[in-house]
């Protein structure tokens, strides 16, 4: 719980950049990277950088590429510089973020690019779906024939049950990620839905419906960290990370003290908190892991926005919207700008750092000056929390 | 090239563990993991570690588990810390270690559990094979059909015309190497093998064959990383990390400028070598990573200890043989020990810590107070290098 990044130096983000999350059948794995690295590399003005931090999930599976932090070094002409992958199942680009913010705070590097790619939508559905389910425990879970979707139901019900909520109470998550995407021009799902719309959505997993699932697709997204040292004033783009963390949890949920509170999400909140010096209510907007509509929930009382159960409530009183007291999911999040997997952690950060540079249009939050932005691997197994600052 | 790692805290290896390699068919990837990490801190009188590293290739592809980083840390007890999963091909060891090393040197850890991981043998020949085929190049080497081990004889066979050596001026890498591994109790193939064994050896990949190879197998080994302040007098047991560096080049053998010299080995040793401020002719052993038996010969040449088509030459003039001028392979390297790829790294280490302890019995390298450790990912593409000293 020290505020041990306080002690390093201080890490800025200097540029950023992103594919579209789609069905990119043109484009592949080391292409989709490239295009959000080459993206990062312009916005920050800088040619290079000393070591490149990949952010993948499923790559060996569904793509037949291991290897794959030199594999889009070579591509990008980063060698002969560091390259590694970083893997936590869905949390997998915080945390290369993570080991790329460490990287540079302690001196070891001047500069890290950090790329989250996935490419899913080449791969058949069911070889996509097992694939997913390696972010759950295989021998506990996935053995017994649990998919990803089927464990977030049994949670969500559990929940409904627990707390007397109804389906359609966690309608205003899925519909505010939607009207939101709709600014997003890199977003998978640009349009608005109607609570006619959501009620009526086919069912995955009851209580699970279309509509609270978010959609994988291909995509990457990159950000450029460097020291924040030296660039006041000369870069006025420049976010700085005031708090990285990680916590974990049982891996099967069934395991956990409490299968309906995200315990690492909480503790993870705790030590970024901390680190940064500010509460909950400090927060501009909360770019959170929307997985699932019950993870919204989940993730909102974890952090310390609603009390335990109460989660909903910040939907149907409209505090989640861009206008309210904690907006989420500002671009669409997972729901409708899309969740390719390993790259979604960046995703979240790269649109925190363009509501902090004020340049995110009509879906521009008023005066975002502190951006919490958490990411999540498996069922809430793991949990990176970072706090973004607008320097 | 600067010497980074000297302006953080020095790391201590204080403890270390490992499972034998083997056929673990009773043993899961959790259990072999949750062994080799309950015997480094067993090791080291500690009870847990603050964050944990696991270094791991195959996992996704072999076991149907991501998100090792939880799994391990959910089963030994490590949650809610911090726990991911870091990924170089057959570097993955190595790119774990590193990670943990910048960590706990930087001040952001005070203790880090690294484990390099990896359970093949449950797998079909055809899947491993193909899994092991991510390594390279997906789209340019291995959609082409080769193979990894197609890929070194290609390399090995250029090697041969170019310098005009025999098949036969190979053997002493794997003949050195078996009769290390028997007096190894956790080695894979603890025997010994004849010059005649070598030459009648059955062909996988001409002019690789069975005896040039190095065998996969199941396996875990594990370090424990703290500050090394503070430890002096009061731990005898412990070694300290003087270095420790990456470089990659082209994922495609075909791209690099010089298909029979690597390139990023001799970076990532001369990073290395800067760091400690320590010139090759001051190494007393070196654990290298002799996937194949030319790879034995391109690390040695890489890392300064022979001269460009040279390198069979330490193995005939009996240089390499634990009582020559660089021993290598000492307790049977990859050859003999195998070579659980993402496990391998660590395992490298953890040997070349029994050694710089003195305890490595009848493989014992009189006097050895520095070692060279060098681990590879694919055919040269990711090299991690650390230099380890008795402390």
């Amino acid at each position: 719980m020290k505020r041990k990044l306080l002690t390093m130096r201080k890490v800025a983000i200097l540029g950023i950049g992103q594919t579209s999350v789609s069905e990119h059948w043109d484009k592949s794995l080391r292409e989709l990277a490239g295009e959000a690295i080459f993206a990062a590399l312009n916005d920050s003005g800088r040619q290079t950088a000393q070591a490149l931090y990949v952010g993948n999930m499923l790559s060996g599976s569904l793509n037949q590429q291991e290897h794959l932090g030199v594999m889009v070094a070579d591509w990008v002409g980063f060698t002969p510089g560091e390259a590694l992958k970083v893997e936590a199942a869905c949390g997998s680009g915080a945390a290369a973020l993570r080991a790329g913010v460490i990287a540079v705070a302690s001196g070891e590097l001047d500069s890290a690019m950090v790329v989250g790619v996935e490419k899913m939508t080449d791969s058949k559905p069911p070889e996509t779906t097992s694939a997913l389910a390696t972010a759950a425990d295989a021998d506990w879970e996935a053995a017994e024939g649990l998919t990803f979707v089927a464990i977030n139901a049994l949670i969500m019900r559990r929940y409904m049950r627990e707390f007397g909520w109804k389906h359609t109470d966690f309608a205003p998550f899925s519909i505010n990620a939607h009207a939101n995407a709709e600014h997003n021009p890199n977003a998978r799902l640009p349009f608005p839905i109607t609570l006619g719309e959501y009620k009526a959505a086919r069912m995955v997993a009851e209580p699970i419906n279309l509509l609270d699932a978010s959609p994988i697709g291909d995509g990457a997204a990159a950000v450029l960290l460097v020291p924040a040292e030296g660039l006041q004033g000369r870069h006025h783009h420049s976010v700085v990370i005031e708090a990285s963390s990680c916590a974990t949890d049982s891996l099967a949920v069934h395991d956990r003290r409490d299968p309906i509170s995200l315990a690492a999400a909480a503790r993870s909140a705790q030590i970024a908190f901390n680190q940064a010096g500010i509460v909950p209510a400090e927060v501009d907007f909360f770019e959170l892991h929307d997985a699932f509509s019950i993870m919204s929930v989940l993730s909102l009382e974890a952090c310390g926005f609603a009390e335990r159960g109460q989660g909903p409530r910040l939907g149907l009183d409209g505090h989640i919207l861009p206008t309210g007291s904690i907006p989420i999911t500002t671009l669409g999040g997972l729901k409708a700008r899309g969740h390719p997997v390993g790259a979604t952690g960046v995703y979240q950060v790269v649109e925190s750092v363009t509501q902090l540079r004020g340049l995110a249009g009509a879906a521009q939050i008023a005066d975002a000056k502190t951006a919490l932005v958490q990411n999540i691997g498996g069922s809430g197994a793991t949990v990176y929390t970072h706090i973004l600052l607008r320097s």
